[in-house]
């Protein structure tokens, strides 16, 4: 099945924004093991959009659309598709009915310019839209099965999730497809790749690997005759992946690592405080983006000048002026001494060099000392001390995201009560493995 | 002109990556004022791109492609282009060298498979490329210039401003265009744009508008028969206008408002501390992302518990039981006290309710009070404290993001001597403006 997506607005070729629909329908086509063959768009101009509807009926069997059906003049992508098709527009009253309930609902009136909403090309089907004024519709034509759906990324992606995806998997013959995502951090991508070579199809499914700094993503996918027959298959691999693996799944789906912490400190009542230099607020920042965040964290203290170290954080100047603040006494002070100040079961610390200056011979960009504090409590039964170093040869925002990322899969770890371990490889795509990981752990006291 | 951007590559059609190379490329054009009225992205497939080349042509003035230049197998973009248009291949050897060159620089051995990076169609003019292997090329064929660069997006965008923005300069039959970025802060567009309506278009330059959240931008373009001539356009709209908005324009271009903080207080060798509630280490974070702001920036707290706010930042109890966390008193205090803890020139601190929970009737979700204390100094010749409160209706992410703006163009502002205000005005695209200040500044004791 070719499928084809098409993007329409002017403020997409303008370039003004960066259009992620384009990505997010494509997405969805491939958890459908749809191929998406041509992504394309266009501005709000009549000949240019006839012409690519044409084009695309032509050469596609499934055409997504976005954008074009809002209530202004610009808006025309069922006034263009009812001429392009020669099909005439009728009135949908349940439609009508639709916009004036969702006027009443957020206290407004409803203008006269919606009313245009409400209009379908002859032979369209309609697909609600529960959270805007504008419906989408499907239609068949010529053999290309077209969708048009509105352009605001949130209703999209509703439509796309409820109303398009499973018309999608009728069209495919009965096929039912069924995609889920493992996350991984801490592992390369080849050396992940090859750690589940055998395992890449397996029954009716296969796995799929996919980068997204600084983690490595697993698609699973698998395909049937029924829900329950694809489900059984995923769950199966997803078992094995999973048992393969280890602690090195963090999550799955969009669950982001910072979003596994909060969670699992929330359902243990633990709670966190962090001490952060060359991350600089970055971990912090992560932490609290997620809603319900004060739920475990109770802050931190940036200690980026030396100074603030000392007076903040306890750490004695006679260690920063023997050891260097990038090292790991000072970071184990850090964590130990922000853990204490603010009453948390776990503090973390971070000290490095994220660059582009500040290197030396013997502390070169790059190095980072990691240290964890816990005391006695709901994760663990005696207080500890963990502390570990790094190079992570990287940009300085990309050796900030990587340090956040190991700070707070320490967090996790400590959590499930797993081993405090760092990323061990990190292969760039394309590029060659390098070892990252420099030192042993010191031992827990 | 018409011109059309095609982007080459299996990646692109899966969604696995955004493509954002066809906003950088949109926007370039855009600076010469060159509209694009097409956009695509095809699979790494001869048949698809043979088809898009074809019909490019047919269609355009100017051809942007990028991506397929690179030295795998999948990488045809060179060849389909050789074989649509009849125009066999050809060795450059000065492109050989220079491939030879990188590869000795950073001291790896060519592979053969890069050899075809020196292969070009009949008739084509050698784009070099200072920071990648893959060169790029520009052709003229049926009286359509094609420009074809790399994928990588800073090989894409340094080719695309130093070779092809000149080249189509030159196209434009001489006609020169240079356009000039003004970064606005704490106006609405609607109300920036009625500000400077009578300036829209005077003399040969003219004014476009451009919203970032949480930033406005200025697009001032001018055209003209010489360089010299547009600059002394854009040079003279651009006084008038920063003349008219005084301080609420910011920077010019890419430099970001955390950016223009770093270097104004580098300037002052002024030096910054933080207390952040709401905000949770996001303005330490925009501060410490850019590169030298160890030298103004000592540090900051994350006082996210009310507890840690009375442990680290000396609230008192009674404060916080009296008036809340989220109130005038306690951000003061917050603000003086982290400048005094930290030793800095300058305290800032920011405590309210991003949500989406927490609100209440008399504290609605959106709430936020800030506060700055500096004590006598560079930037100032007495001590003072200041402090404010809005209400942003927002969600988290943005809440947080608007808040962290306006701590920073506090800075800013305190930096250059300029009074301490917030936004006034927020107006949502296609929505309706609504007043975000609340209460009048407190004095400045």
């Amino acid at each position: 099945m070719k499928a084809e997506i098409l993007t329409i607005g002017d403020e997409v070729l303008r370039g003004e924004i960066v259009d992620s629909n384009k990505a997010l329908l494509a997405q969805r086509l491939l958890s459908l093991d749809i191929e998406c063959h041509y992504q394309s768009s266009i501005r709000d101009d009549r000949r240019d959009m006839d012409e690519a509807f044409s084009r695309a009926v032509e050469r596609s069997d499934v055409l997504l659309v976005s954008g074009g059906l809002g209530p202004t003049r610009d808006d025309i992508t069922t006034e263009v598709i009812s001429e392009t098709f020669g099909r005439p527009l009728f009135l949908d009253e349940a439609s009508l009915e639709a916009i004036r309930a969702f006027f009443r609902n957020v206290d407004r009136e409803m203008s006269e310019t919606n009313r245009k909403q409400a209009f379908f090309p002859e032979g369209a089907e309609v697909l609600v839209n529960p959270v805007g004024t504008a419906p989408g519709f499907a239609l068949e034509q010529s053999g290309c099965l077209i969708f048009c759906m509105p352009g605001v990324p949130r209703e999209l992606s509703l439509m796309m999730d409820e109303q398009v995806l499973p018309r999608l998997e009728d069209l495919a013959g009965g096929t039912r497809v069924r995609a889920r995502i493992l996350r991984t951090f801490g592992i390369g991508e080849s050396s992940l790749e090859s750690e589940l070579s055998d395992l890449a199809r397996k029954g009716g499914a296969e796995i799929a690997f996919r980068t997204t700094f600084p983690d490595n993503l697993l698609r699973i996918i698998a395909r049937g005759r029924s829900t329950s027959e694809v489900d059984m298959q995923i769950d199966q691999l997803v078992e094995v992946v999973r048992e393969r693996l280890g602690d090195l799944v963090y999550a799955e789906e969009d669950e982001s690592m910072a979003s596994t912490v909060v969670r699992l400190f929330g359902e243990r009542s633990a709670q966190i405080a962090v001490a952060e230099s060359c991350t600089g607020g970055l971990i912090a920042q992560s932490l609290t983006s997620i809603p319900g965040a004060s739920g475990c964290f109770l802050g931190g203290v940036v200690s980026y000048a030396n100074r603030a170290k000392e007076t903040l954080l306890g750490v004695p100047e006679s260690m920063l002026a023997e050891f260097g603040a990038v090292s790991e006494p000072v970071a184990r002070t850090m964590a130990e001494q922000v853990r204490q100040q603010f009453g948390a079961d776990v503090g973390v610390a971070t000290t490095g060099i994220s660059g582009p200056d500040g290197g030396t011979e013997e502390k070169p960009v790059g190095l980072v000392h990691l240290a964890m504090s816990w005391g006695p409590g709901p994760g663990s039964a005696s207080a500890g001390l963990h502390s570990d170093h790094f190079v992570f040869p990287l940009d300085r925002q990309r050796h900030r995201v990587l340090t956040t990322q190991v700070a707070l899969d320490w967090m996790r770890r400590w959590a499930l009560g797993l081993e405090l371990v760092g990323p061990t490889l990190l292969r760039k795509r394309g590029g060659s493995s390098a070892p990252m990981h420099r030192g042993a752990p010191a031992a827990n006291p």
